[in-house]
């Protein structure tokens, strides 16, 4: 390790280890993936059976919790076991604490399903207390997808990510349908909620499609049978375009919740894909940067054997900065060859140090892009929670704000968003 | 471990470990600006020198080759001893990786020095060859600056990495000036030279302005005193303004060394002020993240001493989204009831958990604004570079057509910088 042999290797020893702590992650974010799916079904069953009064999806709810208690116990599983080093990682700190901020909440779920089997909750409660949980789960997800050191992984996750998020919206909009539905008269709020989950749903779907391999794309265009989908758009114009306090047809609560369901299945298969593709992409890097490592150490015992005395030629580090200084190009060649090595061999550390950081330069730009786009989404739903709070508005009707000032001003939405967060000192306290 | 609370005093072990990776950190740095110092000093008594003929500066190059190797000897010993787990932080590979590449040119240095006692180098070889050398010291301290994981350091950091460069670029500054008082007559290409070197001094000045303590900056400003600003004003002026070719009055190459080494050494005083504030910023963050810790821990103790059956109330989970969503306010006071427990202590691990995750957020966002200056900085440096390699440019043409395009088009350098480096594929190779 004094040399800097051993740093070149101790650099590459370093994305290892990165590159194997990002295969765990791989692993608890395929659970995690599992378990929130579980957990949108106990919602939307939970909704049903709170809607009806207790007369529907009694048996389902109670055949969903049991299939949870799989999911969830693996999820532990991950959790417990995940090598508490990994807060040596930047962000560690950062998803510890949404973990514990998870698991307080998966402790408090069997009090919940209590109330939800006594019939003391409304659906709206129970959905906004689903959603509560699985935005902490989503939250573990961004937190690990904000800490990959390496660019091609940290697209991957990034994709995953906002395909989730995407997916746990359409989970949202199949229980407000389905509240709507079976409320029997359509309402200008919920409507407006509802547009405001479909729009957002597009957003995710377009970001996935921006970060994930083609292949994907391409199961998840397969996925969206045409079938279900002008069902979806069907139904979906039913529920936002009937009048404020209209008839809905309760009758149409099934195949609205069927449908959804339908939808939120195939987005579970391209969830399964991503996460599969997350864990071939991490096996296939652990094992190039083995055998990088492996080259570079052979290369370095040759240069060693070589060399005069067993000592790798140094001089050459300079030879760059004399040969683009102005000076007398033979002075220039005399240092190399007082080297007693031919420059070729004497280059060969220097131009894998070069090759390295270069490398990790490279790496180091593309991630930045990448987590840019994962800032973009955290800074603009900060400047909405922003205006919520300050202004009274929906988490729609502040988008469209956020989005008005963007296109008045010829602005990038994110800009916007960061001028709004930057402004938060002079903004009026809400109401 | 296996708890909410388990991994709420992990997320604060994690701040610790990463604090304490920083103190060492913070060592190392102080340890790389003496040794920089000493290299300057080397780089411009080695240019004397060389200029003179081997008639001047001889002892006193001896003298600071033996000062020099004990700042050296420093360096290494940091070196080693720096926790190969320092690889878990992100970007860990990147540091180690610069490290190699210093190594590997201190390594180097005893065969420079062999050629400039034997004065087969120009004083412009010998100070490109130093530059070199010194600049790859820097990088160390950029990559320190960018794996830093608390925004206070993250901050003095950037302030001393800042004022590291500038004073890089005085020193450079002194190697040119006294190059061209020793040629005694004037040069475009020289003169070009320093007047890019004096502004891009003056850019890293204002950006440790930015992100030193106010105690710090004011150092600086005490230490610049009237009187060697007048005289290096002075000079800057002859050396700059006199008419290409025309008669530089050798004499003054001797004022104008000392005067710039007592703006140096003045410098070395506010950069030791600078790495001082470091650690004691790093001990102090240390200390109060230890004391949260145990108050942490002692505040969960008490919960579970006082919860039913020693464990900790959990139902209030769900409390806000319950309360936020329109149902019954009655449903929502009766599960607080069914905790056993007061509402006030059933929300103390709650309140502890959003506490820890806005405080963490909070650090984040300032983190990432930190880093955004650091970016901008590396951005325009590479866009430099490829306007160089591509167009022939020298770095002061480069810098100037950056800055003209962003004036032309009303942008900001970094966004021109920016749009410059994606451009890189369509630029037309160089000659």
């Amino acid at each position: 390790m004094k040399s800097a042999a051993g740093f070149l290797l101790a650099a590459k020893r370093c994305e290892i280890q990165g590159l194997e702590q990002l295969a765990t992650t791989a692993e608890l974010l395929g659970g995690i993936a599992r378990l929130v799916h579980v957990l949108q079904k106990e919602r939307g069953a939970s909704n049903v059976y709170l809607g009806s009064g207790g007369s529907r999806f009694a048996a389902q709810r109670l055949q969903i919790i049991a299939e949870g208690a799989a999911a969830e116990a693996e999820v532990r599983q991950r959790l417990y076991r995940l090598d508490v080093d990994t807060g040596r990682m930047s962000g560690g700190a950062r998803l510890f604490s949404r973990i514990a901020w998870v698991l307080h909440g998966l402790d408090a779920l069997p009090a919940l399903r209590e109330r939800i089997a006594a019939q003391v909750l409304s659906p709206a409660q129970v959905t906004a207390a689903f959603s509560e949980l699985i935005a902490g789960l989503l939250a573990v997800v961004f937190e690990a997808a904000d800490t990959a050191c390496d660019p091609a992984v940290s697209r991957a996750l990034v994709a995953l990510f906002n395909f989730m998020q995407g997916k746990e919206l359409a989970g949202q909009e199949r229980a407000t349908g389905a509240a709507a539905f079976a409320a029997g008269r359509a309402d200008a709020s919920r409507q407006q909620r509802l547009l405001h989950l479909i729009e957002a749903q597009e957003r995710c779907f377009q970001l996935f499609a921006e970060f994930a391999g083609s292949d994907t794309v391409a199961l998840w265009h397969a996925q969206q049978q045409a079938g279900t989908l002008a069902e979806l758009e069907r139904l979906r114009r039913v529920l936002c375009a009937t009048p404020a306090d209209g008839v809905l047809d309760a009758e149409l609560s099934d195949a609205w919740f069927e449908c959804c369901t339908t939808r939120l299945d195939a987005m579970r298969a391209v969830e399964d894909a991503l996460a599969a593709h997350l864990r071939t992409l991490c096996a296939g890097k652990i094992s190039d940067a083995r055998a990088e490592l492996h080259d570079q150490k052979s290369l370095l015992d040759a240069l060693v054997a070589g060399a005069p005395g067993g000592v790798p030629p140094v001089a050459v580090f300079f030879e760059r900065a004399l040969a683009g200084a102005d000076g007398d190009p033979h002075a220039n060649g005399e240092l190399l060859a007082a080297d007693g090595l031919g420059p070729q061999l004497g280059r060969s550390v220097l131009d894998m140090l070069q090759a390295q950081s270069r490398r990790l330069q490279a790496m180091s730009d593309e991630l930045n892009a990448v987590r840019g786009a994962l800032n973009e989404r955290k800074v603009i739903e900060r400047a909405k929670g922003l205006l919520m709070a300050h202004r009274g508005l929906t988490e729609d009707q502040a988008y469209k704000m956020l989005r008005q000032t963007a296109m008045n001003q010829g602005r990038r939405l994110v800009d916007v968003a960061e001028a709004t967060l930057a402004l938060a000192d002079l903004l009026p306290s809400g109401p």
